[in-house]
């Protein structure tokens, strides 16, 4: 399994994705699931994925090889030429649908699962940071202020904290600070996703610093995080009053 | 959708459910999910289900009714005689099978799940207080201290405040504390698990009290606790340190 999350707030968008991938509990390993499609001047196209990795990784060679022409005589289309991130977000549904007709129907016989969904956040040229669910059938969704974040994969974990904390005015680091604690509480309850975590942090003023960052099993910060959230959940639940009518259950 | 968590410690067992149910999110009720099988001198059988809501209530209705004697002259089989939990969690199972040969092939013509689970707990004679989770298919498992919760439904949510709290030695208040925890972050979540929750408390000491309890929506004590749980939360995150590598984004 995966575990991602794309968070847009009113200072930028940060996305975050594990890398661990697994056929069984007995063959684990670890992959990039994170991705820079795109990353010239004023270009700027991040793409994460959760599913099954060979339609993922035959969806990406499709869009790096190039769309087919619009018209017969017209160019191959690639992520580098497109106008909007809009544009980005349909030739993604295309390849994933080109993908899923090479695979899908034969993981379906063999019982795999061939769903595979999409993260893709980025800014091109002048238009606005902006951040897509792209589903496995290439249809998406896009990422509002009202919920400022969306995941894919193992989601449901790590969902809590990010229903209380997020607000579209949360301050930048503070969304990165949220996104790994969801992080941590995936991890903790989900073998199927495990660091190394890849993330990316790109303010909305294309001025700021773009920070990409990978989080491996012995980094200090989230490991200190990690110990002090837990530290301080332990703290909070003291905290609450015991429940009334358990006064006489319990000497 | 449901929300179920048996929690069986030292102390004793406690077991929860909420009381939504959902034919699509525009036919919303309320039924009770947990059910007092058994409730006599010595004898204690309760009941959770997660799950098609027509399966459960046959499953339930074919238990109450008898199960078919097990030698042609024999008696018909009840909940009320069974010796052991062993031998209730095996006539959940035989239940489970038959109200799914009732309906099983249609529901899943019609596009509908017909998968039921349960959690099952209690105690009878001298025997230990035991708690199962019964499968769809009517096999089972008993908790066991090293995890000592089981959960069926929408369990995700809700499980990274279980993994972290809960140890067998957690004592019982702090246990019934965790579990209303771990439902508001499920509730949180999620539209289709709502209040009221049902809650009993079945302490190891047969002599203490059984508590029975329905959390209503305007429950004082767990709204106090939702609230005060918003607010730690906060600061605990707010007690985090900022991410290092943040620190020149971030003006």
């Amino acid at each position: 399994m995966t575990y991602c999350v794309g968070i847009l707030v009113e200072d930028g968008l940060v996305m975050c994705a594990d890398t661990r991938t697994n056929a069984g509990v007995d063959n684990i390993s670890s992959f990039r699931k994170l991705h820079m499609l795109d990353e010239g001047d004023k270009r700027l196209v991040v793409a994460a994925s959760a599913g099954n990795l060979s339609i993922t990784q035959s969806m990406l060679t499709i869009l790096r090889e190039g769309l087919e022409p619009k018209q017969e005589d017209g160019p191959r289309r690639f992520v580098k030429d497109a106008p909007t991130m809009f544009v980005v977000a349909q030739m993604f549904g295309e390849a994933l649908r080109q993908a899923n007709d090479l695979f899908a129907d034969t993981l379906e016989e063999a019982g795999v699962s061939a769903s595979v969904t999409f993260l893709l956040g980025g800014r091109i040229g002048d238009g606005p940071l902006t951040l897509y669910l792209v589903y496995d059938i290439g249809n998406f969704i896009e990422c509002k202020p009202e919920n400022p974040f969306l995941q894919i994969g193992e989601s449901k974990y790590g969902k809590p904290i990010l229903d209380r904390a997020l607000k579209f005015n949360t301050p930048l680091d503070e969304v990165v600070k949220v996104a790994l604690i969801s992080f941590d509480s995936t991890i903790r309850s989900n073998l199927a996703v495990g660091r190394p975590i890849d993330l990316v942090v790109i303010p909305r003023d294309s001025k700021a610093p773009i920070k990409k960052r990978r989080i491996e099993a012995d980094d200090r910060y989230f490991n200190d995080l990690s110990a002090r959230w837990g530290m301080l959940l332990t703290e909070a639940r003291a905290a609450i009053p015991d429940p009334p009518f358990m006064i006489d259950v319990v000497s």
